[in-house]
């Protein structure tokens, strides 16, 4: 039923919009000039589906059926240095599945490219908006990491918006993706079948101190922010250890520091701390952490700090029963090499499961790595893959 | 003899050239469009001053008399975020006195900007490279953080180029500047002559990880680059303080993450690191420490280090005879408020203190204020620093 070769060949397309030119590597951040011509590139490609487009402000990208359907999909946005198949891979599947349910008479599929996934502006921006967590004229306001906001970002839209897109008129969301880690990898595992999906806690944070000139200024009286930073990091490895798991994680990934020259004492940092966790609770726990001891360093060091909003999502449960039809599918494509795990990433998934019932389905990451220009799966795992989340779609 | 109007009215015409329009703040750097035009200005006022206006290579400006003559000045590009007096001053103080005392029949004067004294692309880089100290070939593969090279940026000097100047033309070498610390403003003083100018070394460090998704990949198994380099800064402060003194100084102030999101662990981090000391020796002691708790940090966290070149200037003695100018000067201008004292900050008189006698005059920072834009000194102290340059210069 489903097309393996023109799977692989329009994922292949897919790629080339933004592709980096090292390995399978893909630079297509939201809303860039090649972020916009592979939207248009997959508009194109769902009309041919026999599927109307429509757009909503956001720059959520739909090719639906005129029947209630189920929607499959993902992200069609990189990392500021990404891999070919991280969202690609749910988004050219769901288009292969939708083209080939049509061609057989199956049941009517539609299929989604969210907008801003990979969190330029936010996280998970533009299902957060399209599913009510996040208001547009909030999500316009945020800034990218160079000042541009949303709201100027999505101008570039232009004329592809067609308007909102009613989620009544899905019954179901199942997104396929790349596992993002090494344990289906490791164990040889062929598909993963997500049980939930961690939460996830985002939040800017700035030390203000005082820049000065680097040769003048006595080691006793600078404010320095970077030195501020760095106890704040080394000191937040040892205070949170009485509270995680060996599955919780904290990150600080993007650091700005001002102005940023050999030869000047930094007056002011600004960085990301994200962290981690399948419990709430345990999320709320570790902002009290982060909080107090950003503040005990501030005061220690003479700065002064600032908390930017806590962005992010709730764990999420996926869907019993779409998650049985997964299960029942890998089972036939893969018998005895899938296995039931939570997802460590985040997915747009967890936006949409307040709205209907959704799942989820994974295939290897090769060597575990994601998030780069190596990321790679198989193409055998790709189209095994790709025939589990048919068959499912495919389930009445 | 010397003009205080004149010489405030030029300071404010210069500061015109890339002013930040915060309070005086200045965005000048070495080759910037607002750079150029700032030196195209002041061959004007050189030449309207009689004097022959000369360029080399490197960009280093010069307005020579056609005897043999001392040789005032300082640099006129300024930091990526700079104050309007912080080499500006000197480089307008030798002009008014190169003028007057051409006017009065003084003694022969000649004026020099160097260039890139703030680094963009090294240490004092257009003085290094005119005294011999850094071979121009050497030089223009240095290059600024964005990765633009000396000999791209040196290109745009064009025709201003007229040949190399000849050292031995001068005498001597004169530099009025502000003192950028907190020492004349907190005592009172109105002058500073200095007697030595500390020793600073700048070194790039590169710390190379594992870049990888910042959901999935758990913290035992992570190379991440930006927790070494944190644990690297705060695990220096500790290391260094058996062999420093109160006056040693050591600044990360440049930090360049990679990929720097912050859904992704960071795989590679370079960054800045300086040192300043008025001891050679202990300039070395202290470079023994940092590359050697670096390599632990990098054995310890699975990362690799890499060091650049070790950058910087040795600790100088200012000329005995041209120093006792300037404090016989300071004594008439200023009775009882100057003082001798060392420079912390690294000047052009450095390097040009291997190739003739040199010596340094000080005014007060407010504050001890600079490399910002709120640097800043009063109209009197300004001008009681012209006149102490001026009536050194006019001693025979």
């Amino acid at each position: 039923m489903v097309n393996p070769e023109r799977f692989l060949a329009d994922l292949h397309k897919l790629r080339s919009f933004g592709a980096s030119g090292v390995g399978n590597g893909v630079v297509r951040p939201a809303y860039s000039e090649a972020d916009l011509a592979a939207r248009d590139w997959l508009s194109e490609q769902m009309a041919a589906a026999g599927l109307e487009v429509q757009m909503d402000a956001t720059g959520n990208l739909f090719g639906v059926t005129e029947k209630p359907s189920l929607l499959l999909g993902s992200h069609s946005d990189s990392q500021p240095e990404g891999g070919w198949l991280d969202g690609a891979l749910g988004v050219i599947a769901a288009l292969e599945v939708a083209r080939a349910s049509r061609e057989a008479d199956g049941p009517p599929v539609s299929v989604v490219s969210f907008q801003d996934e990979e969190g330029r502006f936010g996280v998970t921006t533009g299902s957060a908006v399209w599913t009510g967590h996040l208001e547009q004229t909030v999500a316009d306001a945020l800034t990218d990491h160079t000042g541009v906001s949303l709201a100027s970002a999505r101008a570039g839209l232009a004329d592809r918006v067609t308007g909102p897109v009613d989620a009544r008129r899905f019954t179901g969301f199942i997104e396929m993706h790349i596992e993002q880690g090494p344990t289906l990898d490791t164990s040889g595992g062929k598909i993963g079948v997500v049980t939930d999906i961690v939460g996830i806690r985002d939040m800017r944070v700035t030390f203000d101190g005082q820049q000065n000139h680097a040769g003048t200024t006595p080691m006793h009286l600078r404010r320095d922010a970077f030195q501020a930073l760095a106890a704040f990091s080394t000191g937040l490895s040892d205070r949170l250890r009485n509270i995680v798991t060996p599955q919780t994680v904290w990150t600080i990934g993007h650091v700005s520091l001002h102005p940023n020259a050999s030869s000047i004492v930094p007056g002011r940092v600004v960085f990301s701390m994200q962290w981690r966790d399948a419990q709430t609770d345990r999320l709320a726990r570790m902002e009290t952490v982060i909080r107090t001891l950003a503040d005990e360093i501030a005061e220690a060091h003479g700065l002064t700090v600032r908390f930017g909003p806590v962005l992010g999502l709730d764990p999420v449960e996926m869907d019993a029963t779409l998650r049985a039809r997964l299960e029942d599918a890998a089972e036939r494509e893969a018998p005895g090499a899938w296995r039931a795990m939570p997802s460590g990433a985040l997915h747009d998934a967890t936006n949409v499961a307040s709205l209907m019932p959704v799942a989820m389905v994974f295939v290897p990451s090769i060597g575990g790595i994601s998030h780069a220009f190596e990321e790679d799966t198989t193409e055998q795992d790709l189209v095994c893959g790709l025939r589990v989340l048919a068959r499912a779609a495919a389930q009445r």
